[in-house]
């Protein structure tokens, strides 16, 4: 073995060496490289397969492989997800009391059961206690409420410290919504663990703690991270994906499942092909089945709210929409603005010491406030979904109290003027909203997984709700003006505060996010029809640009940026006239780049060497340049030699030419030609910089030397890159902190 | 002027010559060249708004100019889609008979206009004369029908008559789909006039010609290209966009308009931004819209086909929803070999000189053979929806002929079984198929607007609609069986033969398109429910890899292919081993690559070259390259010089260089760095192709040098890689046409 040595390193394809062409933590990947390794793999795969039966079989499994992974990780995924909605759900329900039948029954299961009850009680039961009925024996009394209260704070707390004492133990990288730090590893940053199956399994149940702490926070975001979690696990099942970054990423695209079918279509990533937008679909509709399989009390469609309108929108109420349009910009810029400055003040101050007490403390504010309004006491998704509805005649909702006329059932009566139910249900709404708006700003961030649609959702669906019932209102005492003559007859329901609702979170949901179009289709799909694309589309389009007013990021960005991940946002153009020349290492006035030279270098040199990739060039005077060469591989290469082939000494030549004739009294020379990229990207010094982003971003870049007339000039990394565009607008280009 | 000639030369950006940088006919543009224009055009207006508010406003402008635009372009295209609508309409009724209340009213509008009719007798009113009527005075017996017969003969021969005579002697390029070419340009490929007016107006008239005459062909792919002629054309409102030929293919990606809607989430493309797909979006809504209102007589829906489904669909199913898919696969791989054999012979053959004739002889087959079936003379369009349809209890259609038992109110009481009328039906439909599969291979690719959606839909359907029929019966006959007895009770209707045709209809489609994920997205907001995405999932993946065994082109690509057009497919992945070395020219026996070298070339020497374009290197020893420059814009310059600077001979230097000194004797050097491109791209000669291919294709390359070492060794243009990829694939690298 330790005889044939050098030959075993001429031709390192057939057997690489263990750890050459892999990367360290906290590094960036090269997609090209990745790629190719791909194609290779392929191609041999290829065309063994014409050689025998056995080859052409591997050869389909392999090619079926993707389809199998995918559909392995819908499954898993879904049932993850049904898992975590089930469980929140109960525990949910148990902050308010328990079930006589059985303690694992939810309220709404344990209701279901017991048949006595007709559709207009099912809220009460004799099956179901809450905590003052079991405790003290009656449910009426202010001692009971203040029991029920108690008992209320005590088990988010409960809940909220197990959350974060798990997540603090097990598994740091759990917290949050995993969305920023995901879109960074999709885009080829390596953060060994984040996908992992402690992260796994530590974040399915912290999620479940703390959306049943009843915190003000979703689990749509966090579940994407489960679902990549799970893509991620999986890929160890199949050697194809298992030893390749680029190929394990596209598993990961899986990203959008769930909510996120939709924009699987439009989080349009330059390094992956189509297939893989192909294949994500196909995951995301089979864990969205496997989710519904599972989940026999949710709602058995695949959307999160599903409504239906039947009244059209009149054109003149393109004006309160954009209003909400106006107010979703608005609330999304202030948020983005407020969290940030409370997440660097975590992260700079001695406040980020204590996350425990953090959460405990933020847990105990949100019961004792959210507990006597009943719209901040349900759910989020509860809230929302009666936000979106319209009152139909048998509602009982407070929102629904309109003044009835005495022969209700008769059409051509009114019944939309409010009533005094509606007038304290406004009351509650309007103090949900501000409650809601504060508490969300310093709930994101927390060390607990955390999601960001459902309360961005429900502050605009308050809002919108709220200004449809201005607008009814309104419409009701003027029925007879200019504006509403027309439209608004005696007979007909002219306004559906419900629509506005929704109008209101898609606008607040795409002035927190900026992902307008994406937005329209997924609410578009809630409502299932183009009827009402209009008016969302008015207010979101109008939401973004409200909110790019006072800055391009959406929350995501602004954390990615915070951490100070390597993330070419795919969206910004880079519109200053710097060139290739102002951007790349070494500076002016900096020492020369280092380089290795083809031949002349020994071992001892190139072993002293401090940057982590080095230009190899012909020769240190024509400064023409032949390829390049990763420090790691270098030393991972000359460490083999040294341990496998006979004579490697501090003193032995470093060959990187093909053929070179090796000197008969000096030690036998280490030939490295075959770690070498010989196809480095290389752009001019006179080449614009919008052009040189664009080639980083289109390709998956990591790094590019800068040429002049044919001789090697520099480097530009990602990080310069990225440090450049930072000092361009104005901020601190330290704070990339990531190769 | 003439005296500070040089002096303009040296800065050229402020006043281009005329001509500099823009491109011949049957050109490929440079992506990145147009893209860096553009930029500093933006940067330019953005630097001048900080001076006056006059630019301020300016700048407002420009960046609404967009949206504007956008509007503009969907409310012309959804005016001239509805013109086309009501004309083809009217015409194709015109062919059976005439309004006597005025001969400009359409059947539907004649017969509604005359109030007497009842819903049951809508078809036959009295103020609706058959031609046989108007003629013979009776609409009765054999005598009548003959006379039917010719005249539905005669209007077809004229109509298409009429289209190919306005196709030849206006606008040759407003024949086809034009699908193929517009995708060609969107990718970068010049074609003067075919975007032009005159392929409006053309194309417009005689698309409705061309429908009316009862052809098999369908209007939505040229009415994409109507619609991208509008865009192109109101580019010339904007100077923003009249001048970069990037920023008019951003305009002209309008191209899925209408139908298409939805495909413009897919529909990616790499040069593009993603601003520009929310823009098209915007435009096809705008469209969608006036297209609604213009059109009072058609569906007030957004989409082709509505079509609601109430009874779910059963896991067994699947099996005939796959055999619809092989059956869809399988037509779509068979109509692409059929109609290119078919277009190469017209291509190849003394066929292809007698256009005219041609058009008349398929017309004239096409009526002759349509007329006696009641399901091939109904237009296209009435034939899917009919078969999408699923037979309610008062439907007069003969599809839904079922016998009825003497209760037929009672909903206990089955009417699945097949009475005599279906019978027939089944026979027509089954002539129907085999008539409309061979007479599309020779219709599609005639010398008139001919598009393909609605013909391969009508063949799924038809299938669908059958395997539909012949399940039901099946179920009917067996219901007792282990397969049907759970879930096809005597109650209910447990198969819906329109759902088999919806799936037929999909399945064909994505044989014929390849389109397959943007397909079911299409197919499935007809139906309006994510209910049904499982089995057109599943029809259309089987389609696509049953069609994709056979060759992986799509009837778009082949008629691309077949044509030479230079694009470089996006999907296709390249699978070989070449490096660009091997591609490269100048290939190893041939003489050296033609450059300039910086300094001392002379104007003479300039002027006498051949090649399109040239590299620019320090000296011809070294060959170190410093930049490229384009043969036209050489020659524009050298021109310009000329006339305008004195002492311009052909002895004079040619001067790329910054700083030259002028030699005292000599005549003045022509400097022309100006016009040099300084940021060449580059790749080296040990570059695998795979990377190549895909440098070109993301950054939208025209061509690309080729280093060993530092020093230029040869150029690889896109021509040359679509060369390779024939080679590559055993077909003839000729067949490439263009540049």
């Amino acid at each position: 073995m330790n005889g044939n040595g050098p030959s075993r390193l001429v031709d390192p394809l057939e057997d690489p060496l263990p750890g050459v062409g892999t990367y360290e933590d906290f590094n960036t990947i090269d997609w090209v490289r990745e790629k190719s390794k791909d194609r290779d793999r392929h191609r041999e795969i290829t065309n063994k397969s014409r050689q025998s039966t056995m080859a052409l079989l591997r050869r389909i499994s392999d090619a079926f492989s993707g389809w199998l992974l995918m559909l392995l990780v819908g499954l898993m995924a879904g049932a993850v997800a049904g898992g975590i909605d089930i469980s929140a759900h109960w525990m949910t329900d148990m902050k308010g009391g328990v079930c006589l039948q059985g303690f694992w029954f939810n309220h709404e299961h344990c209701c279901w059961l017991s048949n006595e009850t007709t559709f207009q009680e099912r809220d009460r039961c004799p099956q179901w206690k809450s905590w003052a009925e079991l405790i003290t024996g009656t449910s009426e009394g202010a001692f009971a409420y203040v029991v029920n209260y108690m008992m209320y704070i005590f088990w988010a707390l409960i809940f909220s410290f197990l959350a974060v004492i798990l997540v603090r133990a097990f598994a740091p990288y759990a917290c949050g919504s995993g969305i920023p730090e995901i879109k960074t590893i999709l885009s080829g940053f390596i953060i060994r663990g984040y996908l992992g199956k402690w992260t796994l399994i530590i974040k399915t149940i912290t999620l479940v703690l703390a959306v049943s702490s009843g915190l003000s926070l979703g689990k749509e975001g966090p579940l994407v991270h489960v679902a990549c979690c799970c893509a991620n696990i999986l890929c160890h099942l199949f050697t194809k994906y298992c030893k390749n970054e680029s190929k394990r990423r596209e598993v990961s695209r899986v990203y959008f499942l769930y909510l996120c079918v939709h924009l699987s279509l439009l989080q349009v990533s330059y390094y992956f092909p189509l297939k893989t937008l192909w294949r994500s679909f196909f995951a995301a509709l089979v864990a969205a089945f496997t989710l519904r399989s599972i989940n026999p009390f949710g709602n058995s469609r695949l959307v999160l709210f599903y409504v239906e309108f039947h009244t059209p929108w009149h054109l003149i109420e393109l004006a309160p929409f954009i209003l909400l349009g106006i107010f979703g910009g608005l609330w999304g810029a202030l948020f983005i603005k407020a969290n940030i400055a409370w997440c660097r003040k975590r992260k700079t101050t001695r406040l980020g010491h204590y996350p425990i007490i953090e959460v405990l403390v933020v847990a105990m504010l949100t019961a004792v406030l959210a507990y006597p309004n009943s719209y901040t006491r349900m759910s989020g998704s509860e809230l929302i979904s009666e936000l979106f509805n319209d009152c139909s005649m048998l509602d009982s909702s407070q929102l629904c109290s309109y003044k009835q006329q005495a022969n209700m059932s008769e059409p051509g009566v009114d019944n939309s003027l409010a009533g005094p139910g509606l007038h304290t249900a406004l009351w509650q709404l309007a103090l949900a909203l501000v409650f809601k708006m504060m508490i969300t700003v310093i709930t994101f961030g927390m060390k607990v997984p955390s999601g960001l649609f459902i309360p961005s959702m429900a502050v605009g669906a308050i809002a919108g709700r709220l200004l449809g019932i201005g607008m009814e209102q309104l419409a009701h005492h003027n029925r007879d003006s200019v504006i509403f003559k027309g439209w608004c007859s005696a007979e007909a329901e002219c306004i559906m505060p419900g629509l506005y609702a929704m109008v209101g979170a898609a606008a607040c949901l795409g002035g927190v996010t900026r992902m307008t179009v994406s937005l329209v289709v997924i609410m578009f799909e809630l409502t299932g029809g183009l009827e009402y694309i209009v008016p969302l589309m008015a207010a979101t389009m109008t939401s973004k640009w409200v909110a790019d007013a006072f800055g391009r990021e959406g929350i995501y960005e602004a954390h990615i940026r915070l951490n100070g991940y390597p993330f070419l946002e795919p969206k910004e153009e880079f519109e200053h006239s710097s060139l290739a020349v102002d951007v790349m290492r070494p500076r002016r006035n900096d020492p020369a780049l280092a380089v290795l030279t083809q031949e002349g270098m020994t071992v001892g040199e190139v072993e002293s060497t401090h940057y982590s990739g080095f230009p190899v060039v012909v020769s240190s005077e024509s400064q023409r340049l032949v390829g390049f060469v990763l420090r790691r591989d270098l030393l991972i290469s000359i460490d083999n030699a040294r341990k496998r082939q006979d004579g490697i000494v501090s003193a032995s030549q470093v060959l990187f030419t093909e053929h070179a004739p090796s000197l008969p009294d000096a030690p036998p020379p280490l030939r490295l030609r075959c770690i070498m990229d010989l196809s480095p990207f290389t752009v001019t010094d006179h080449t614009p910089m919008d052009i040189t982003v664009d080639i980083f971003r289109k390709l998956g870049l990591r790094q590019c030397l800068v040429t002049h007339n044919g001789r090697l000039l520099g480097i530009i990394t990602k990080k310069d890159i990225l440090k450049h565009m930072a000092q361009m607008a104005n901020r601190d280009p330290d704070s990339i902190l990531f190769n």
